[in-house]
């Protein structure tokens, strides 16, 4: 048997790594992962799902050319303007082989940024933010000013936090960067807030992230980078030709030529989250956060325990204990998910306290 | 509005590449891209497109533990030894962040080794294939000496030229290196020689490539790569945690437990590529090269004006003149494409003599 030693064959920043670990828990109620309860494609779709079966032995068009069509109409801007990716987690991926590092960003944040960042060995920046979750508008400018980072990654509405950014502190950090930055708008489609895509025009070094994952389509691993045509055009030479599947490429354009589905579950689940919000509000011991996502975050003496119990009377959250001390954070499900949510939560506490 | 200068962000590897294009042409019969003629999903299967719109919402399962299950009872191994990618062109990706550079491998082959190990900023060393398109051991040998890479990827059987390359000359290179030797299988299906699986007990630093993409369900982008646990414990850090889609993990899964329809298609396969390489070979100025894959490289004066005369005449094969003089190459297709594309191939050649 030849023997290999990996640990002298890997590289030096891959070695030191921990493989992410995406732990699947068995349960009755999932709100741990940011996915809608609400399915966009009807079950009675069958022009979709023949189309789908149709093509199976081909492979999907390199340049989703359908689907670009699609989002550049949803969104008034320009197919040349768009690069889609296997979820929006590759095209971090692919902005990092492209500019390389330093990489900054906040943090609490997306932990994908950090995690991508090391497994390309380039350098993490993570500058804390402030006391209500905002970015430290001027902790940041120095971080930029001393690193002069190639990427800032922001995500607005922010995951685990839930709140948008300050406005005029993002606007700053893209005046005072030299660098890319990309303005993660995930959980944008669940806030009040404005889009950062009309600054395009103001601002060539500014991207934007979206995707699919959080409207209903998880399941699909679509995201897209919109940013100037210049940036598209280098980011894209380090894609793989044939990076979104073509049954993602197929359902997702069929979900976006009808609005109102999704607008109609945002709906849903934005009041929910207010009626969830007031919920959590009232239950003692409980300090939840103002959220302009699909998710609460909130606080909670002994948060190990408390997730703990929630699984016992299956339901799962996210214990974000350890990022935030004595935090969870709880997905909007559809309204029955919701209630055996806080029916569970009022024992877990009860019988803790 | 903010100027930037992406010639100057953007890293220096990348700012030389091109991105690669992969063109759409409209044809009545498409033989150009290595695809299945058949898909091995039965249009009549309600239980599976039920399933796949039931899960749209939720993320994919990023062990694809049921799809890995069966994969390892497929090919007699370990769920351990297996990660899964989306396409065989992002394990690649992957053992090359991992592993680093220099990567080698002989000309022509896939042209995606290359390719991504420039948009990562390694360096390649491509050693010519000798007059028979074998593996010139003795260079490949030589090269592993005086580079001593990390990485090198042999295809066998080898696209664009069909062959198998020397098992003896594989082992030869297998021991004389260091790092990792990737055998890329995605052809062998239709081959009659073993594969280099069972070998992997005996070399630690052997790893196989595998693809859906082939057998007929290249719309899915899947395939993965087969290797010591160590070695896929490595890759894995670096892999995207929900990279493979959920519609492809299910489709693929239904698919390999019933092993009869992927091989009879790939026994139809086989049964044409034989007739259709008669035919070439009975076709005045026509050289076909004895074909292990699911497609068939032959030469024809003047391959340029031939491939556009077949395009005229609804036939779309792949021009691999640039990269092998005068050279077609030709997906096999169903009988009737199959028929049609020699009536256009005779009426192309009898046109331009």
């Amino acid at each position: 048997m030849k023997k290999v030693d990996f640990t002298k064959l890997t590289k030096e920043n891959i070695l030191s790594l921990q493989a992410y670990e995406a732990k699947e828990i068995p349960c009755r109620v999932k709100l741990d992962a940011n996915e809608s309860p609400y399915s966009p494609v009807a079950d009675k779709n069958i022009p979709l799902k023949k189309k789908i079966f149709s093509i199976l032995n081909r492979y999907p068009d390199p340049e989703a050319r359908e689907l670009k069509k699609v989002v550049a109409g949803y969104f008034k801007i320009n197919p040349d303007n768009i690069l889609f990716g296997n979820g929006s987690d590759e095209l971090i991926y692919y902005l990092i082989v492209t500019f390389g590092g330093p990489v900054l960003y906040p943090i609490p944040t997306f932990s994908m940024y950090g995690i991508i960042s090391s497994a390309l060995g380039e350098m993490n920046i993570a500058v804390p933010l402030n006391e209500s979750f905002d970015i430290d508008t001027g902790k940041m400018l120095a971080a930029v000013r001393e690193y002069n980072p190639k990427l800032v990654f922001l995500s607005s509405p922010n995951n685990p936090t839930g709140n948008c950014f300050s406005y005029d502190g993002i606007i700053k950090i893209i005046e005072a960067s030299n660098g890319i930055v990309v303005v993660d708008e995930a959980y944008l489609p669940f806030s009040k807030r404005k889009s950062f895509i009309p600054l395009l025009k103001d601002y060539k070094n500014l991207a934007i992230l979206r995707t699919f994952s959080k409207i209903g389509l998880a399941a699909l691993r679509a995201g897209f980078l919109i940013g100037d045509r210049d940036l598209i055009k280098e980011v894209n030479k380090v894609r793989l030709p044939y990076n979104l599947n073509a049954l993602s490429q197929i359902i997702a354009s069929d979900v976006l030529k009808d609005k109102r589905v999704i607008q109609s579950n945002i709906k849903s689940i934005v009041s929910e989250r207010k009626k969830l919000f007031r919920e959590l509000s009232n239950i003692n011991g409980v300090k939840p956060y103002e959220s302009e996502a699909n998710f609460i975050l909130f606080r909670v003496d002994n948060a190990d325990i408390v997730f703990s119990k929630l699984l016992k009377l299956g339901v799962l959250v996210r214990n974000m204990n350890g990022v935030i001390k004595d935090a969870l954070r709880v997905t909007i499900g559809t309204p029955e998910e919701n209630n055996s949510f806080i029916k569970a939560l009022q024992k877990a506490i009860r019988r803790h306290q």
